[in-house]
């Protein structure tokens, strides 16, 4: 049994409650807000409190804060020498008062407020100090709810915390510009949902190179014009133009290759 | 019974051929390609032909050639008033020769050289001059490879068509680059793969426009300079800085309240 106490009342805060509530071998000591009050729902399941020096004791206390936050909160934390995790993919291990035995706990995935989460979907990297002592039990934590836990060191979460925004913040406005441009001429943006399942449901099977289709890698120039010429807002242009360069900056080679092959031919 | 006389040895002809040929109510007649090697391992299951002049009656005939040649082989072919429709997204109707019935048959979707083609999963643009007579045979056509089919006029296909580059070639080198990122802390990409998922999924649920989040969104400017100092690729740099500004653009007036309710608070 591992027994936690969290802080902390946004969306991964109460996720995890909901996730460690219902796992058998977690036990939620203790939920702290500063403001109790998104926290009164849950007061018949779990001790909430809003003062800090009454934090009870607990195998690890996971800060589920704002990353402005978690400096502040550790360091005003009333106890030394115990396990005090963020779960924070851009702070770093080290913003954690170094009094507190330091550690990380960050769920890299998506979370709204009001879906339920399928922790089997949610990978969670792990760091801690302790390698020998803190570090298990942040996996036994993960495992305990269904998560499958990744050893990755504040660089690597900062890499995966940078490209989660391009995979997920990038991508959705990405979508947003398709739905702008279909609404323009009537059409229905629907129409692409199959094609956005299938471009991400084909990485399981090719890496994001071997994936790559379409005119800007085939360096298909008239289809390239027709589509900026095609395109009315400037900004959509801009995005159309850098993509592109992007795209054939990356298979470059290739195109260069082809291109030669043909002159050849 | 629906008669099909196929053209083109590509992978749309190669998609077509194969559901068109476990359709009960289609029957393609012949397939022809200007060179057969691509067709040989088919011979036994259709009449194949290099041969425009031999070309067999059919209720219609489709065009799913190269975008360059569709208006070239239209108007080779040896007869005039039946139905000829193309596959491409951004050819015009107009481009089939005027001799004809014309009309597209444009499947929305990305397709793999070898894997299997679900049309469940793949929209059928549709579009016929002649709406009364020949849109139904489309429409018939499309429903008996079960499909869904979509009226779509030709500036509705080049939107979507556009707009599919986007979804498809922009948001998978969106992909790539996050590969990028991850590879150069030797970050496993894979950690990603169920955000990526999820950030697709999540459009069933709520528009683009709902389902943002991140920093961009929040106006969270320091994060956004932790992500610019992290990017050591100048190319990755301006994709960030391009995609963070379309972000505030879009939810322009979002940040702006938010501000001014801060600081009316």
């Amino acid at each position: 049994m591992i027994s936690v106490v969290l802080l902390g009342a946004g969306n991964v805060a109460t996720h995890l409650f909901k996730a460690f509530n219902k796992a058998i071998e977690v036990s939620v000591n203790q939920w702290y807000s500063r403001n109790l009050k998104p926290l009164e729902s849950y007061k018949n399941l779990v001790n909430i409190t809003d003062d800090l020096t009454k934090l009870q004791d607990a195998d690890l206390y996971i800060l589920a804060v704002s990353d402005d936050a978690v400096s502040d909160i550790s360091s005003q934390l009333p106890f030394e020498n115990r396990l005090v995790v963020h779960t924070s993919g851009s702070v770093s291990m080290y913003d954690i008062d170094k009094k507190h035995k330091r550690g990380v706990f960050y769920p890299l995935q998506t979370f709204s407020k009001d879906a339920d989460v399928d922790f089997s979907q949610v990978p969670l990297c792990i760091e801690a100090l302790n390698n020998k002592e803190d570090r298990p039990i942040l996996k036994k934590l993960a495992k305990a709810i269904g998560s499958q836990p990744h050893k990755v060191n504040s660089d690597q979460r900062a890499a995966l915390h940078v490209a989660a925004v391009f995979v997920n913040n990038f991508t959705n406005q990405i979508y947003r510009i398709a739905h702008e441009i279909t609404e323009s001429q009537g059409a229905e943006f629907d129409l692409l949902k199959p094609l956005i399942k299938e471009t991400a449901r084909k990485l399981d099977d090719l890496s994001p190179f071997m994936a790559q289709t379409g005119p800007a890698k085939r360096n298909d120039k008239k289809t390239l014009k027709k589509h900026i010429k095609a395109l009315e807002d400037q900004h959509h242009k801009a995005i159309y133009e850098l993509l592109t360069k992007s795209i054939q900056k990356t298979h470059g080679s290739l195109i260069r290759r082809v291109n030669n092959s043909n002159k050849n031919n």
